[in-house]
């Protein structure tokens, strides 16, 4: 008798979620014991970031649910609120889905619906790219993902070591690299960019000769200290005005305070400046990576900074406490958000030119080996935290874990 | 100039949570630098459960808001779904109340709607009985809540051990004792049930004499396992049966599954037994601690009999799982949920008699401990996991905390 | 080339709508042009109201969708959230289903959840039991569920002449009577009740020989009175022991202000009272209306006493204002909330006996009618109210109304 | 012993709805028998639609609160969905509040959103605007919020008619004219437009020399149409180039399909024009006025074309359904969205110039006769449709209507 194709059910919840689960879903539709049931939600099906949604649809995957749950405000109270309406639709979802294991993934604030709506409805929880550490909200975000999962998929050697420190079971603690990974490995085995990639990039602002050389940003607010947005904008547009060299600008996304940065950027862009500076919205995620491949170097405080420039060994240059604590490859400078010390690591990292490729973050091989766990692993709900401590009493456990669906 | 007293808002959200705060709740209102924001929400609203909401207003307290946020169904679907609804709401009450800390009670599904609500707004959150470990969803919700937390005020000196390798900051880790203890140490101070107690205890069923022997049954379905609520109710029932004991039976609370015991329960009533059992739905905190004291024993599955009953010398007969891992002194059995099993745990505790009382989860004094920390804690949010890691590089963090609100 | 079915959903909230309803289902599912889409919600998916549900599910329809909207409270705060959140999940389930029609139901407050949910996803609304008047919030409901829909199945021809004269084309209201009628009219046809039906009657009280003389009673709280819930079920209860006949009494819906109602009841059942009274939560529709048919006559506040009962000629004592407005036939005796006005009411209809039969609801077809109707009636989301007016400058449509699907 | 102060909540959602209780506003905060509740809604509390919270803030009105209720994506399926979320906050915000009387304002999705919470909570609900007739959802809408309404203050005499004609008691229904008109009057009264409001006035394009010849241009998305609002505005966008006029386009507001407008703005500004034609988004009700009153004619859809200008003499032209059976005064003309029927009408309503003043609408004293209306008015909850029909029998009413709070 075959046995019946265990269901997983992805949420992706933003254009970076995508990005850091794409070879994943590519590995679960052509694992032969797996059977995808992709959720769109938040951000992801919304126009004014770009319409995640069809990207996804575009490249070939079979959407089963969209949930509008962003209420309009890009404040805390509204994160709050957005989150508890994405809970409480995410569970009708997954109440018609009947998912075996639900993906949920990285650190940002709506991850928590996907997390609480699979656990409380009792369905086992994989959560990717735990262990990590950062600054801001996503570090609470991300350990109480951890907490309420069931499987980690982690990017590195010392995620695991946390999210075991955290009283997980080793055993369900996966270092597979993380699936972004997959994709910059991709670019790295391809060619440089064409000219139909470049033409694909629409923005505003004046264009950037991508034959050239050019520099790229991409700089998100910071949630805690969103009234900050606007003035730490302002501090790179001005780095960058002084360094006399063409910007690839790519737009925050739809974090509480994205509008301080969008205003300092509206505010600049009617200014009048020497060098090309081409502000992007939206872009696919390979076409995001060639871009950076053929940059001389990537500012702002973005994790692709960290995780993606590193593998590709673009020089970085990290501005700020937003990847505070994340573990980081020989690639990256760090400093504040001040025009001069920006100014100066960047041209430091101009005249050092390409790293070599560092493989912190993974292999490339992420999104397979996610699908071969989420193929055979046990899958369990009843976990407890793992500390072995002989200075109590408790109840010796019948059983340590209650096999729901047993693997294999 | 006076300096401005914080406002500590408190989200009570159950009878049970309301017995785990109340004394802290009385410390923080007499407190000369504390000001309390009481908000009464999920099933401490509803008549159904007692109108916890009107003993609150009997104790004195003002409450600030009342928050209808429990979706009827009792499944695993409107667990998640009311927990959304509870998260959309308290944003809004919290947007009003404007708190300088929100604190957030133990584990119950609906308090990570509290911990998120706080989380994302940017408001320094308190948890309060963090760091234990038991069964069920319960654990998950827990540990999420203290992944969420900015200060952890703990019962035992291992569940303070516990948070902190979960990778909290020791500093802001504080072992305080369960407030529950300190009602537990008014009854032990008071004399025994008095006439007026005993006729203030309404319930259904033939009513026990409470100058004689007698069992406390208190007995929770498991919602992992919300479908044997049942079977597990009415191997209990069974065992009462056959002992043939007075016994005084406390209703269990609005979990998903209630249902399964409820009916047992109801089914039980319709046939004839021997000895008094008397079903009671809502009974005052410390109306109930008086009515334990008195007892011969406790059985069921609630950690009333581990907590409270460990610090009154109460024998207890712990059944199943649900309590799984958590601390317990001397005065607990634990056996399966079977009608033997129970039958001569019940035996051996009766022959047993009264324990020495137990300082396991608390002196006696958790709510004043509470109420100081409160008033003189560094407030942050800004924290990150603590963990010393020297084979990582990482930024060099410009400092560790930011401080939001400097204490004293 | 053969045609598309047309999908018909329909938003069934309450064991009352069901039977309002289910003899339209049974037409739709055998109509060789539509396709029948059944979500059910509200209080008919919980199983403290009977589990409607599973009724549905064993007559053999398929459900397509089960809402979970009710939050508890059973107060006016809890009957407006427990309507927007059934709005907002009704929304997607609609975008998910993608009806060309949707039917709401009658007038329960939940209704207009379906009714906005439909309207402003563009979806036609076809509305049952329209230009009805009675008292209460339902009055409000019924009338705004009319303005909101685009086609009209009314019961009398007084109703369609009234929800005309609200500005309703008359060429989208039909009168095809009350489908509720269409199973009085089965059970007309019928045999006496069987002893298998009585057996299948569960409540508690003292049973109540169902080949004897009895009463039935159905009372429900009015909402916007609801603390005289108690005071007037109470006046209802001394009634009955009064007249000293035996009493089948089916409990109240799922109103607010129903708990003073069931109090009044719960207290009741503690006295000691000389003759049967018994006290049914849910029972099977058809059932119910055979038990109606062979009482001596119905009393309390619910339509059934105007609509079935008259159909059937079962005498009926009104009681209060409930009912108020609402067109009668000859088999009603109304009397306000008032021990003794009972009395004598029940006294005179029992000595007048059987009425004869009144087509005043309608002829026992309106399924089948209804059926009919959204197989071909022309379906339309753009109306405007129709009346004549030549004392205003307006501009002359282009075309009355815009043809959304064309019908046959 | 002095009389309480009814207190009346007011429900502002948009600019719009701002601008259509301004002057209600005002009297009601200087009446003595008055309080005014404001909240503050939906679009009007984001920044991407002005910060119209803002605006009534500098206005000098405090707000009691403020509801995030607008969910992102700007299609139907959101609008139910933000409706619904609007509505369960909305019950939040009245329970604590406790109004006497709330007031909804005309024919916004979001409004339901009022008038359900307050009728659901047995509040006394007052409607603005009723009665009127046009295209579109919001035809429907508005007559729902008529049925939930017991309190009716229309702007034309017309209105009054239809709103008595659908079943409301004359008695509740007043015509006091439409508050909008009083800021036209204000307007009116005072001077031309100087430069001080010129300068205030920010937006993008080329602007346009407000001393001299300009139109002005308000076109709304219709929603029942939503595809066809690119279409529609680039109609529009190309007759504007054939006149060869200065143009000040006013950007339409947050309903479904607003992204069409915009797109059709955005691609047109790309391309090159010879006249000025500057793009405003937001801007103070009173200094539109100004700017309209001054103008050569308003080209467009809004409701203001044919409301404020008739008051203030301003030739319109009225394009497509949007406001087909709307009352209109002489300066009207009405054409299809196609490019040669807007030049003609416009230049022919240039050729024209001003018309008289139109009272229409209403006198320029509605917000005063409102409040007095408030003040005075008894307020009841429990209406029923009032037709006389001898066909029928129904009950006699004990009491038609009972006074909730007896007025003076």
């Amino acid at each position: 008798m075959p046995q019946a194709r265990r269901k997983i059910c992805i949420v992706v919840t933003s254009r970076a979620s995508y990005a850091r689960i794409r070879s994943a879903l590519d590995a679960i539709v052509s694992h032969p014991r797996l059977e995808l049931q992709l959720v769109v939600a938040a951000s992801a099906v919304l126009a004014r970031y770009g319409s995640v949604v069809d990207c996804i649809r575009a490249d070939g995957f079979h959407i089963d649910s969209q949930v509008y749950m962003v209420i309009e405000g890009e404040n805390p109270v509204t994160s709050a609120k957005s989150t508890g309406l994405g809970l409480s639709d995410l569970a009708t979802v997954f109440d018609q889905l009947r998912p075996d294991v639900v993906v949920s993934i990285a650190d940002r604030y709506e991850t928590l619906a996907t997390s609480i709506a699979a656990s409380y409805m009792n369905i086992p929880l994989a959560h990717i790219q735990g262990g990590e550490v950062t600054g801001s909200i996503d570090e609470k975000v991300r350990h109480a993902n951890t907490k309420l999962a069931d499987l980690h998929f982690v990017a590195t050697r010392r995620a695991r070591r946390f999210v075991i420190r955290m009283g997980e079971d080793p055993a369900c603690v996966f270092r597979t690299g993380c699936p972004s990974i997959d994709l910059a490995a991709k670019v790295l085995r391809g060619a440089t960019l064409d000219g139909g990639a470049a033409r694909g990039v629409r923005g505003v602002g004046r264009p950037v000769d991508l034959t050239g050389d050019y520099l790229v940003v991409l700089q998100h607010p910071v949630t805690t200290q969103y009234d900050q947005a606007r003035a730490q904008a302002t501090e790179t547009l001005r780095a960058m005005a002084t360094l006399r060299m063409p910007v690839l600008w790519f737009w925050p996304n739809a974090d509480a305070g994205s509008d301080g940065t969008s205003n300092a950027i509206r505010h600049y862009r009617e200014g009048a400046h020497a060098e090309p500076m081409y502000f992007v919205k939206h872009v696919d995620s390979m076409k995001f990576l060639r871009l950076l491949l053929d940059s001389r170097a990537i500012v702002g405080n973005s994790s692709v900074a960290i995780r993606e420039a590193s593998f590709l060994g673009v020089p970085a240059v990290n501005l700020g406490e937003r990847q505070r604590g994340r573990e980081r490859g020989r690639n990256v400078i760090d400093v504040p958000h001040d025009r001069r010390a920006i100014v100066d690591a960047v041209r430091r990292q101009c005249d050092h030119g390409r790293y070599p490729p560092d493989r912190l973050y993974g292999e490339g091989d992420a999104g397979t080996q996610i699908a071969d766990h989420l193929a055979t692993a046990a899958l369990t709900i009843d976990k407890q935290i793992s500390y072995v401590d002989d200075r109590a009493r408790v109840q010796r456990p019948a059983r340590r874990r209650q096999a729901v669906l047993a693997g294999g």
